[in-house]
């Protein structure tokens, strides 16, 4: 604590990601994509001119904004990019959330949102999830008298997704604040809800390079919304960091977003390897919620999460446990190759019984 | 102007970079380095393994900060970094700035301090520079109940620089509050103040590898200063995002650091040929200030700097210049090849006669 920090940042408790390790480990926790990226994604690198680095980006990525508009049906004016879908939420509380008002979102979702609204004072007011471990949509809809909306769908930690129609019922109720839905892993069996950015000028889709594209390493984020939504974004960003996007990640993102093949081919294996992991975890007697991420929430009736976390790690097998009053019983499962979660399973095997 | 902007975003006015055009033009807008990143670099990046990409980068940039603490003979508890020195500049105004006090600052001086303090909503008190263009440190310390000093030495788009006994003198005045000391372009000519952070604990000095090390299009940027400034600015990097310096900027950031050769020949000739053009723009009848930066400021008694401007542009020449009462007559000439500084003159010769 330093008398030379703002108050504000005094009080702020960040946001702690999974680990990154160094050892060779099987790494189920932080939803990275087992397979590699697209391979334009390794030519269009490799053909970069380094004498170009010496230069700066185009503000306004707008070769990478332009294939995204194309990928989504969209218009470059509907498209945002940022470093990272994180660097798109934070600026997305700022351009939206700071309206004196608190802000709706569920109580068990991604953990960055209440680190965001620390930061830029925002008041959050969380609704329990449903007995089914659902997002209450009811309930985040209700109260008229809050600057917005959040919520992630699929959901983190727990993978379950709403469907298009309840989305749409819900955009059909709140039609007077930002609606943001937080899209971080919907390729791998969700319905996205871009295709009613049109309808509903107050929705903000936000997405990410790091899970389905397979390029975390390369912080690529966008945001998908009504032309005033992302001029919004727009204004933070030109008052915050005039080229978020360096040129290489453009580069890279636009090469992902060329080969739809892969893309779609490494979504279809992750999601095979999903159900398959399901059953077996099912069959050593896990509860496990259902998911349309790439990742499982799943607990044991006879064996504690925390326990089940530290047998996994001494066994080399990295995993994700929360420790919170809710979540303390699970595990989060990243879903990797086959034989990942073959390993995964020999130590489960050992430790449950 | 949209209902769904929060209050504060309504009220921004975004800074507005130098064209990024796409036509080739001889181009001194920006303050790019003429010359590519060290060799090094391109062999990092052709050897970074692709498939790595789909894992997310060190939260911490531990590498990175490893060696560009060794670059300046500091611990890596004294190095922050981040995607650009903007988003550190813009880091630090959230982690020191908001007191509820002003904060002091020159008012000429990079262009985006203003715009940061109304992001952040941090009330700037400007204080004109002396009559010979330098920022005037004395004014800039006198009065206690600020909640900062910010100030770029060598100064933009001026070019002058303090010395170190200046600096060390302010340092010894004001020791309650953060003096942040932007040298973006200290590689120059200047004397950096990195040297000072062991003995003033409220002394931060922020830097960039966009201008020295050539890795403008990378975005990359760092801060030197005590452990207790360092711990403030991650505080605030953490609760925004958690991975803001991707894996292959790192690896380029690393690879410049490791040649200073590379580093301090580009340097030198940028040099030389500042001190060059300045010789010749004198000759031509301009006044030109004295610079230690990769820039020159420069106005000509009988041409107005926005017609100068419109010719050079219209000869395929881009300077930039700013539209202010006390910048309207001057144009800043980034410093290029001696090529392009060749192409500059001859179009200003015909210009100016």
């Amino acid at each position: 604590m330093s008398h030379l920090w703002s108050p504000n940042i005094r009080a702020l408790t960040p946001y702690i990601p999974g680990e990154q390790p160094r050892e060779r480990v099987v790494k189920l926790n932080t939803n990275e994509n087992p397979y590699p990226p697209a391979p334009g994604v390794g030519d269009a690198l490799r053909n970069f001119a380094i004498d170009h680095l010496r230069l700066y980006p185009d503000p306004t990525s707008s070769a990478l904004r332009q294939v995204l508009a194309d990928t989504y049906r969209a218009t470059p004016e509907q498209v945002f990019v940022g470093n990272g879908s994180d660097e798109v939420l934070a600026f997305a509380f700022q351009a939206f959330f700071q309206h004196g008002l608190p802000l709706d979102a569920p109580d068990i979702t991604y953990s960055f949102y209440p680190v965001y609204a620390k930061l830029y004072g925002v008041e959050l007011r969380t609704h329990p999830l449903t007995e089914q471990w659902e997002v209450d949509l009811e309930a985040l809809g209700a109260d008229k008298s809050r600057s917005g909306i959040i919520f992630a769908n699929p959901n983190a930690p727990t993978g379950h997704a709403h469907s298009l129609e309840a989305i749409t019922a819900l955009l059909e109720r709140v039609t007077d604040r930002v609606v943001l839905i937080d899209e971080a892993y919907v390729d791998f069996g969700a319905t996205s809800a871009v295709t009613l950015i049109e309808r509903f000028p107050n929705l903000l889709v936000t997405g990410t390079f790091s899970k389905s594209r397979s390029l975390a390493g390369l912080r690529l984020g966008y945001a998908l919304g009504s032309s005033e939504l992302i001029e919004g974004l727009k204004r933070v960003k030109d008052s915050f960091n005039s080229f978020p996007v360096d040129s290489l990640a453009s580069a890279a993102g636009i090469a992902a977003l060329e080969d739809p093949q892969h893309f779609q081919a490494c979504c279809d294996r992750v999601i095979t390897t999903r159900e398959r992991t399901r059953q077996r975890l099912e069959a050593l007697g896990f509860e496990v919620l259902p998911s349309k991420a790439n990742f499982l929430l799943a607990r044991h009736p006879r064996h504690e999460g925390a326990q089940l976390f530290i047998g996994l790690r001494e066994r080399g097998i990295l995993v994700r446990h929360f420790n919170t009053a809710e979540l303390n019983e699970f595990l989060r499962i990243s879903i990797g190759t086959d034989d990942e979660m073959d390993s995964l399973m020999e130590a489960l095997e050992v430790l449950c019984t």
